[in-house]
């Protein structure tokens, strides 16, 4: 009971068009849900990274792909990683940013979240970098926004958090090479909770990953997962066994209420990641992490700091992710300008 | 006695120089007050404004006029609105934007206002923004900074909010035409606390409105408003018959106590726009509001979001409005080069 | 005791390498104290700035020097001059800055400060500039930073304030020459908890400084003080006779507890600079203060405002000695191309 009300609220967006995220020219316009994309949209953001990445490493990081648009950054979500890469994103591309301090703004004067919008619109900004703690959130507002301006989603409740995704599809590329087929990769912890989870799993699958397991206490497992075409496992031990890739997830103390966690120890002894674990998974298996990380809680600080962690690479790869994702939203033909080039 | 005690306190800044707005080749220097500009000088900001609104429209909405200046953001009152519009001025202006924290500034050390404000004239800014919940407060800043200085006033008190009166001079413009001598103008609501008001009336008898209305309860009407060149009307199906334009105050609850209001039910039926009442206007009359609307206070939502609202227009249009004033007031060539060049 | 329990915890960072501040081309890394650096590095940081002073003074205050990198402001402890006037420095560089919000960090997620640190680093950061309230606290991270990551200390508890004393010794060079050994100079205040006195010193010391005096209550002397090379007085009148600059420091009221200062009112009588006082100085000597200022405690107003003060000029001079650290640090040649170019 507890896993269907957590659910994503499908019900809760179900009036709104899912398909909005492509413009007629079959281009990325909103970045919402990895749910939907194909194959070959997933491998063109990853290869735009590269190029990012290229960019990213040198002396002058800047390019001027994006002058002169305008970039809301609107988090009603507490968040560092994720707003800091975004803001460093845009900068990057020499877009204007606006942080929008959502605790001051007009809706403490009672100004309603389309109000809100709907100004920032008129600001003519190009493209919304929302954070929201509802389901759907970002659904909604793309559904509502004017034609010109792209929605990102920056993580919404436990539904989805795409450029997450990619940005780990990305890291796992640069170690593991393109042939997702020949892949073992573990999703282990809180999946229940996870919006990073969610959308790490269709990534993977629509990247045609040979093999998906999900490593969760029974009362984290989301019922009916096994639907999404992952192999679901109750005991670390036995669902790390030869894995390439090992995703820890973060655990989400201020998610969860009641008892379905026993204690934080008990946890780490079930469910943490030590060294002594890692040596049942592949010797050259990398570990990731979206961050932040809890130390003792669900990965060991030896492992977390060790030779196999990619964690800060994820980090870094995060601004050249978002960089693409950006870049391919806002630097689309503009559809009304269709056939008149010549 | 209530009016008389909120009207602007000339007094507290009479020992002030308030013709400090011109420099002596007759250009616009600071912009704190419409009270006193010509006609040419007000019709230069809208022409001026009309070439920022193309670049606005474009899709590299930047020009280099303000590169290497730098504008500090002295907000003292909470703003989303106002603050966030003239960030993105000045930076689609290319300047450099100081967003000073004042809650967090020295002045919680025990620094008086002055000590900061001479500290961010010594960091060479070229520009303040300002806005402070003391009338006259930027007059009396103007008159302290240094000479190369120039300060903008964004919402003093209940004084005046020029670039708010321009932006709706322009929205009006746009809408109506630039006979201004043809219109009436019907401004709504809370007129006593309002600088929005105090300083739309002064724009709109500068522009020789035809026919300036302004609709009130009394104990919302300044004593001696008719000494404006207004008329005054307690009815608004009166006031409203026949306007071309109908500009809605915001109802600003926070600053009334006591007894001067009936509930918010009782206000909204008698000086609430509703789709009813607009019937009395024009047909073509256009509805503005500076934002942030209370829905179903002062105006009902189905007006807000019709065919004659062009409220999300003035958003717009601020933006350009601020570009115009900021580039006119600092690009403006030095006064100590007068006759120097040749 | 108090005095020896406050005095710069040695130990503490005693296991760090202090040598951290060069490359191996004896170039300028990391800025995190005066100490230990030589005469000609001090000057050239002064001549630096020297060239900055002409952009700022210039109506476009911008140069591309740093454009395309990444500058993050990391402020654990509140400061308003100090930190704008990095982030003017910053910008006037071109460079891309990131405020980093501390309290709304994932650090309040549990996150310990140098995974907050790695992550920045690892979102490509060139430069960390960082105040706290421990000594030591940036050579710690200093220590600890990938090795093309910058360190430069904008404060540390009551260890160094490196920036402030490079900025002073440039308003006294532009004031009474480069002939630091005919220079009397005094600095007042409250010695024991200040960085910026122990900053100055040191820089004072190595730029062969005549006589360098420091007048403050017992209690507020730290013991051993004499061992850096200065003379100490306890009675101001004695102390600032023939001085050529006073350095007034501020009464860190925040800092002090129990019973080692009387009242403001004594202190003011005792050490406060008052115009009679100034006058057993040299008649052209000037007046400092690293701000902000508490009038009627350590200066009287009419001194800080009086014609012998440069205590905005300081201000000023801010901006272009930290624009001189910054392209310093930044613009070396990369150590791995040594030897390279030819």
């Amino acid at each position: 009971m507890v896993n269907k009300a957590s659910r994503p609220t499908d019900s809760m967006i179900g009036r709104d068009n899912w398909n909005i995220q492509l413009d007629c020219n079959g281009k990325l316009k909103h970045f919402l849900t990895i749910e939907g994309l194909s194959t070959e949209l997933l491998i063109s953001i990853l290869d735009t990274a590269e190029s990012f990445a290229n960019i990213n490493a040198k002396s002058v990081k800047k390019v001027p792909l994006l002058r002169g648009k305008t970039i809301a950054n609107l988090f009603f979500e507490a968040s560092t990683r994720t707003r800091n890469t975004f803001e460093l994103a845009a900068k990057r591309l020499s877009a204007d940013v606006l942080n929008v301090n959502i605790s001051a703004s007009a809706t403490s004067k009672g100004e309603t979240l389309m109000d809100t919008l709907h100004n920032l619109q008129a600001m003519q900004c190009d493209m919304f970098v929302v954070r929201h703690n509802a389901s759907g959130a970002t659904h909604y507002i793309a559904n509502r926004v004017a034609p010109g301006i792209s929605v990102i989603n920056a993580g919404d409740g436990s539904h989805a958090h795409p450029t997450q995704a990619m940005l780990d599809m990305f890291t796992i590329r640069r170690n593991k090479g393109d042939n997702f087929g020949q892949l073992r990769v573990a999703i282990v912890g809180d999946v229940l909770h996870s919006r990073v989870a969610r959308s790490q799993i269709h990534a993977l699958n629509i990247l045609n990953t040979g093999n998906i397991r999900v490593i969760a206490p029974r009362t984290l497992t989301p019922i009916g997962i096994e639907d999404m075409g992952v192999e679901v496992f109750h005991d670390f031990d036995e669902g790390i066994r030869d894995a390439d890739v090992i995703i820890m997830l973060r655990l989400q103390k201020e998610r969860m209420q009641g008892a379905l966690l026993p204690s934080e120890q008990e946890y780490y002894q079930m469910y943490g990641l030590s060294r002594e674990r890692l040596r049942l998974a592949k010797p050259d298996a990398i570990v990731m992490h979206p961050g932040p990380i809890n130390r003792g809680v669900e990965i060991e600080s030896s492992v977390a700091d060790g030779p196999q962690s990619v964690i800060l690479d994820q980090v870094t790869n995060g601004i050249s992710v978002r960089m693409a994702v950006m870049s391919m939203v806002l630097g689309r033909e503009p559809e009304t300008d269709k056939g008149e080039k010549s």
